[in-house]
């Protein structure tokens, strides 16, 4: 097994015990992008001098027996509208083309605490909406990789990196991880702190993480855990969640889950559609169908005047300054959200309330949910990035959703299904997806 | 000294002592009431048996030698925006007439916690917007109270009660505070929680107190803080503010006071520029006079936009259901606050934010603000309540403001001093209220 082909926790593992140092992995990791990037695209800025510097230095402070983090030596992608000190940071547009923060975002901050190398910057669509940027999917180059967190579900898939960070305000996790076939995650609205992260909607914007196995997941999450007051999404101060040791538990008794075809079944394509049936057959007396209530069908258009009108918000100098180089279809959802009133984004927003109060007493019953994460396989061709809707209920709520590369298509393409749990309550939903991937696996 | 004359802090020592009972005191206030209330008008609710009833219970209680509250058998006002279970809550508008609610608000279980007796709702203005009650200025009958907690202003200045509710979006709270001529507190934004009380803007509304002492402000203000995990202006747990204590003490070193103009500064009346000359005179080198940033200009139109798309929001029901009831004045607010977008409206919030840091700044080296009330005494007539704007700014930054009932103007009628704190610096604010009380009667 090559070092690049490591999960995190495994490489870690190496590390701490002095096997493996970190400028070996890094410098596998190197390896595996130089042979394969040319073709994949997954990064936006990638700089092996500085990934190897960050390395050594690590090693170092191992050598002399200095504490470690959890994530000591660790390559990791972060998505390009996440800031890095001195490292550009251009948001996937060409508006911000050499744009270099002289500030890390505070999840980069929490990386090196934790030891973490950050091996560069992967694409993203233009500012993290739609139109794609110029990574492929490395199961068919021909195909996208989904978006907006595009080059971090592809560097994962292709283990040119274990870890990667991306972020979600429809689909924008979920989607390329189901495209790319890895493990995405994320976590409930509030876990982990956006500041230092191009807004494009203060209700919605939501942090996480791709990875090629749930312990990575667990163990990356609780790294970005915490508190910042400078996003108030985060000001109910609570404890940091032990995920990675409850992930691994077995369930006190076995889980419940719901199977949602939610109101946009039709949506689905046949071999999504196939996938899902057989997986409910194998999950056998732990899943039951849930219908969801009809109001439900509306969430599309709630996040849809929220996410437009906060774009137009959050973008409005772009808009004003350089509209021309922004892409027609993003053009056309600011000035759809400039049209939007303030009354009509209030009662779209009152919604995420009550939405929330059905999902949680849903949540009473079941352990999880799953429903697709997509409507099918990545779709052929890079003009778009693929249909997020799956993905947008679970967005809007803020609830936790894992992608998990369950399937193979028949075109050896992966699809994925989506888990979603109970908001704040991370760990069981991990806990319950470990659970089914053992049973998957029986 | 008639029993109803007395402070509530004074009062409740007599209970707590047994030198009178809560019934002799809730007596003496009920005949004050029947005596002037047909000229005044302070009530939209009072039922004299239902204030008996809970004082004699709260005296079989202390008889019987049970643990009694802060605010043991003392009757207080309650804004008729605020539900009291079983009592009507009428809004002061005829959509709501014969509205009762089955549930108190947050407010008012604390208060019966407290031991307090809910004497009565008073008269608010039109959904506690612009548009007035019945209620008349105690010391003339021909001038407005002032509004929207008009009711509440007027029963305390003429010891129908000893201390009652209000609450503020723009100026509701100070300014009949100061044409009544009595205490008026708008704590911090997000002190005092907010649930089962009329919904105005969730930005923008902030409960408070009317009295006749700064004790009393103090400790009925201590006893409505707290947390409630519904209204998310509270989320930030913190520690109850110790205001009563702190209120009464010296303060470390002799207070810096800003004396602030404001950009409306041209809208005062003379008499309320002489006034404020003259305190600035009095209080000597503690004060000095502080020129606000230009940008504090705008907030009246950032606050403008705030309100008005939130009244819009709020009152859609009523508006859509019983549009020709809605005087013309909120008919035209809702109006235009249905034409704002939801981007000028995001903007208007950001405001938010960078005036508070100015202000944070500030209260660094000033220990509070003094600035008008209002921009005069009542003004004659009951076609309106008064002009807000020098309220506005406070509110709209959410800092801690106090009426002093400081000034007579010549024809008898009281003219206010409007002392400003930093933000969840209550206490602070308080102290210095007392100090400068203190130097005024030397």
């Amino acid at each position: 097994m090559l070092l690049n082909d490591l999960s995190a926790t495994q490489a870690g593992d190496k590390i701490r015990k002095g096997e493996i140092t970190s400028e070996k992995l890094v410098q596998a990791c190197i390896e595996r992008i130089d042979q394969i990037d040319g073709e994949i695209e997954a990064w936006a800025y990638f700089n092996a001098d500085y990934a190897l510097e960050q390395a050594r230095k690590l090693d170092l402070i191992r050598q002399a027996g200095e504490p470690i983090g959890p994530l000591h030596g660790i390559p990791i992608g972060v998505k390009d509208i996440i800031d890095t000190a001195h490292v550009p940071t251009e948001l996937g547009t060409p508006i911000h083309s050499g744009r270099v923060p002289f500030k890390d975002a505070w999840v980069v901050s929490r990386l090196r605490q934790a030891g973490a190398v950050i091996m560069g910057k992967t694409v993203t669509t233009e500012l993290a909406t739609y139109s794609p940027g110029k990574t492929k999917n490395p199961h068919d180059p021909n195909r996208t990789p989904g978006g907006s967190s595009s080059g971090s579900a592809a560097a994962v898939a292709s283990n040119m990196v274990p870890i990667a960070l991306g972020s979600q305000t429809n689909g924008s996790i979920i989607r390329p991880a189901a495209f790319c076939g890895v493990f995405g995650f994320k976590p409930s609205f509030g876990m982990i702190p956006r500041t230092g992260v191009l807004r494009q909607s203060t209700p919605l914007d939501q942090l996480g993480v791709f990875a090629r196995s749930t312990d990575d997941v667990a163990m990356l999450t609780q790294v970005l855990a915490g508190y910042d007051e400078v996003d108030s999404a985060t000001t109910f101060l609570r404890a940091t969640p032990q995920l990675l040791s409850i992930a691994i538990e077995d369930p006190p008794l076995p889980p419940k889950i719901g199977f949602v075809k939610t109101p946009i079944w039709d949506r689905a394509d046949k071999i999504c559609k196939d996938a899902h049936e057989e997986l409910c057959e194998t999950l056998g007396e732990n899943v039951e169908e849930i219908v969801l209530s009809p109001s439900f069908g509306h969430v599309l258009d709630h996040h849809k005047i929220i996410m437009e009108s906060d774009l137009a918000y959050s973008f409005a100098h772009d808009y004003e300054t350089t509209k021309e180089m922004l892409s027609d279809s993003l053009r056309s959802q600011i000035e759809r959200g400039m049209g939007y009133s303030a009354v009509a984004y209030h009662r779209a927003l009152q919604q995420q309330a009550i939405m929330d109060d059905i999902l949680a007493e849903l949540f009473q019953e079941y352990d999880a949910l799953i429903t697709p994460s997509a409507i099918g396989e990545a779709p052929i061709g890079q003009d778009n990035t693929g249909d997020p809707s799956f993905c947008t209920i679970w967005t809007f709520c803020g609830v936790p959703t894992l992608n998990i590369p369950v399937f193979l298509g028949e075109n050896g393409m992966p699809i994925g299904t989506q888990m979603v749990g109970a908001k704040n309550d991370d760990a069981r939903l991990l806990r319950t997806a470990n659970w089914l991937l053992r049973k998957l696996n029986e």
